[in-house]
């Protein structure tokens, strides 16, 4: 850190800031190939947990490209740097008090691992998308598995580009089996089952 | 923007969050001098918002430059850079529903403008804390000022970096006159006049 910044104690706290609301803060990271679902399953989780007087925000790669990282491409390094902004952004979220939705694919147990570092174990959990790349590829709702096969997209991540199934993610969600709003409902019981919201009556 | 970036737009909206609250989404931005009064001003007015049940989140120098920013230093690139990142922050914070507080030197008109640029205009304020450099320079709390006048800091906003007095800004405050916690009153003062947040009884 430079020389001329100064740590400033701030006078509300995230308690503070939590007693408004009847949820802890939190920080919810969804991992997973293009087409697994992850935006989709966040938008479900958000509309449910807003029904449940949660408030939340959704931090993904359309938000967060089209402005803070639009600087940034897509080759190795400056992914990396996508996913450390996002996780810096995401850890002023949840000191703001809210539950912040991460969807990143965040290919990699190493770049999730440092993901997780910036955040006390209490106010962060991984949730893997573990769709298999077939049926990814056969979604493909954007057409970009079509083109990356077709070489017109490089560094394609799960096909020129390395995706590594999650190995200590909190939650693993089948999106094959499950719909979106069943992937939900799974993600705000584990919320439930450790005290980041209540139980609703 | 890039080719596989594609606009998802979600379930939840900024109204819906706002439901959840008694005020508005807004972002205050402060401008003024190092020791200029920004950053006790900012907390006074987090104090006396919060208060009133106003769910607020304040950005500064402290909370950008310690994780997000923390790969920028202080020349003239590296500053702009920080208020781009900055305001896309704030940004995101009021498109969750909040009232950001934005404590940030700004140095000049044109930077201001493009901060501005962001927001819609209801959306926004710029708060300019008119400190002669003479008292903010006797204040001198961290003894930046000392440091920049024996030459020990290079590009030191008003000993050898620009800055100039807001002409765009909602509010000018006399922090010389008016202690911090007065400054956040008229600050209050202003948000209830236009709406943001309601009268308190």
């Amino acid at each position: 850190m430079s020389e001329n910044i100064y740590s400033a104690k701030t006078l509300i706290s995230k308690n503070d800031r939590a007693l408004f609301k009847n949820h802890r803060s939190y920080c919810i990271w969804i991992t997973g190939l293009s087409a697994s679902g992850k935006s989709t399953t966040a938008n479900a989780l958000e509309l449910e947990l807003n029904k449940q007087g949660v408030h939340t925000y959704l931090l993904d790669g359309d938000n967060i490209r089209s402005d803070l990282n639009k600087d940034l491409g897509f080759d190795a390094n400056d992914r990396d740097e996508n996913i450390r902004r996002a996780t810096a952004v995401a850890k002023l979220f949840v000191d703001a008090g809210l539950i912040v939705i991460c969807a990143f694919i965040t290919p990699t147990n190493s770049i999730r691992k440092k993901v997780r570092a910036h955040f006390p174990s209490k106010e962060f959990c991984e949730v893997f998308l573990d769709t298999p790349l077939a049926v990814a590829e056969q979604r493909d709702p954007k057409g970009l598995y079509r083109k990356a096969r077709a070489g017109e997209l490089n560094q394609f991540t799960g096909i020129d580009s390395p995706f590594e199934p999650s190995v200590d993610a909190e939650l693993t969600l089948n999106t094959v089996k499950n719909t979106p709003k069943e992937c939900a409902l799974q993600i705000t019981a584990f919320l439930v089952r450790n005290n980041i919201i209540p139980l609703q009556n």
